[in-house]
């Protein structure tokens, strides 16, 4: 073959260098890392080889990606306060931290406004070698970022339904819709017939789970929701759906919020409107968060067990990224927590 | 002078690798990164002596140090269950990623356990290039940080008391008792006279700074503080100290908290005791995190601006890191926000 030059505007590869210097891959990072036992003169010809085509191995993505960043990546496609709005996010970086702070690895928080901003993270990170691998949150339909992943050799896992067929494992408690249906039939068995559900955003997988499980529970004891309100997860949202239900003529009963954050803020507009909880109505939050247990009434919730998931999604993303981490399943579905908001329904 | 040859066990430097080859460092550089406009006969030489020297410029340090990792690090030395517990964190680093995200940075989050760990971080960040800079939390007495970071070469940026005289600036709001010096004259003004303070960790500076607000504003009145309890800011400790306080034979009316998500848990403690809030025991808290707008009573706080701190301290640590970004002055001190949980002391 013909010894081809440097071209402009096209970065060569370590194979056009190695197959014109007449060795393997191998042999030229080890040129260029001092180290295998190449001779003198093979290594002397392979660097004159790699600088005639203008390749040099000195680009932060080569040099990382041989070595570990030490680094795992959560890239959550959110408004920038949905930290400060939703603690289940703080709940899961302390639940991934609890297995890499004791390892020394960091975690690289980015938060993207869309689809094609999140994809250009982990094209970027890739290339640049940034991250040893990343958690990937909210699964949708449709989600094209496995593909992407694997497509970019950066190991990853999915937060959602257990599953390991796919290039992503996901990671996660089974029956996710398991907890509301637990949740619906607490309060049925409370007397509860006019039961409301204030929702998360429509287009998350988790949603159409929960909201399927909490109308089928409904309807298996011959009910219909008294209303299901989607929300953005804000607080602001969760007061306005509050104000809505609590004001109808035939008001509901009981309400059920996509979480705890929702559920705190449900629980405050209505004991200002004068309705005492439970007693007027019962309400059941969604994560089972350290505050709601503090609360008075104490919280009745939803154990998803947010940092066990973290915990146990950062432990397979390590397991595949090389460290020596056996890997924990997962055990349960989401349980209901039956605290002091819940409570037989009023006459 | 002699020509070195590599020598085990010891890196060799870019410094000896330019002076054994006879040129500049940034000849080596070029020679290696194909920039410049060195002749060919030059290159080689260069790429020879590297050769011999063992030197190769593919390190993740010396890749990345020459180029922006578009990441600045948040270090905290905190439990792992830092951020599930106190939501400050999580309002820092809202502020922060809202100047983050939109320029595409990312926060590198390292919780650490203490003194030893976090410093080990930063020595790593700097040796692997890994951030463009770091801000610092938690300010402490004899703070041995600022003085590494400034010999590591990485910017940064304390979260504390602005002061602009060290190598590491000091970004928040000025005047950081005077929160604490309003609450104790609201709770006086409304006729309480026994007021606790439920403190955080003792060495931290700003719980004593805090804490001097507190007493000097009693002794200003011509009062003693009913008690100061530490604490580590956990949820537990606040419902340990609540219920010691309020089952003292002459309890306080009124107790200031630390932060909002120990004054929520005093407040469910009070209630579950069957106090009043606020007409047994009045409550405030500090940070004024959004949760306390829905609670009822609304909870009495301190602004102190958490996520406006956090947005300004990753401005001033972007600018320092060369990006284009106008400092943003923060104006004003600690206010109290006083909402429903305060008010007249019982007689």
């Amino acid at each position: 073959m013909s010894a081809p030059t440097a071209r402009p505007g096209r970065r060569p590869t370590i194979k056009e260098v190695a197959a014109s210097a007449g060795v393997s891959t191998a042999a030229v990072s080890q040129a260029f890392n001092h180290k295998g036992r190449l001779s003198e003169e093979t290594r002397r010809r392979i660097l004159d080889t790699a600088v005639r085509l203008g390749w040099s191995p000195n680009a932060p993505a080569a040099a990382l990606r041989s070595s570990r960043t030490r680094t795992l990546a959560l890239v959550v496609r959110r408004p920038t306060d949905v930290l400060g709005a939703d603690p289940h996010f703080s709940e899961l970086i302390t639940g991934m931290e609890a297995e890499l702070a004791p390892r020394g690895y960091g975690l690289l928080l980015h938060l993207v406004a869309g689809v094609h901003e999140e994809n250009a993270v982990y094209e970027r990170f890739a290339a640049e070698g940034r991250v040893d691998g990343a958690v990937l949150t909210d699964a949708r339909t449709d989600d094209t970022r496995p593909a992407l992943l694997a497509r970019l050799g950066l190991p990853a896992v999915m937060l959602g339904a257990p599953d390991r067929t796919g290039p992503v494992p996901s990671v996660g408690l089974g029956h996710q819709d398991a907890g509301v249906t637990e949740a619906v039939r607490h309060l049925i068995g409370l007397g509860h017939r006019r039961i409301a559900y204030v929702a998360g955003p429509a287009e998350l997988q988790h949603t159409r789970l929960r909201r399927a499980g909490f109308e089928s529970a409904l309807r298996a004891a011959g009910l219909r929701p008294f209303a299901v309100l989607h929300t953005d997860f804000s607080q602001g949202a969760a007061v306005a759906a509050t104000e809505a239900l609590v004001d109808a003529a035939d008001r509901p009963t009981a309400i059920v919020y996509a979480n705890d954050s929702m559920a705190v803020c449900g629980m405050g507009t209505a004991q200002r409107r004068g309705l005492g909880v439970p007693a007027d109505l019962s309400v059941v939050g969604y994560d089972n968060l350290p505050l709601g247990r503090w609360l008075h009434p104490r919280l009745t919730t939803v154990d998803q067990r947010v940092q066990q998931v973290g915990a146990a999604a950062a432990r397979l993303l390590l397991a595949r990224c090389g460290e020596d981490v056996a890997e924990e399943v997962l055990e349960g579905r989401p349980r209901l927590v039956a605290r002091e908001s819940s409570g037989p329904a009023p006459r």
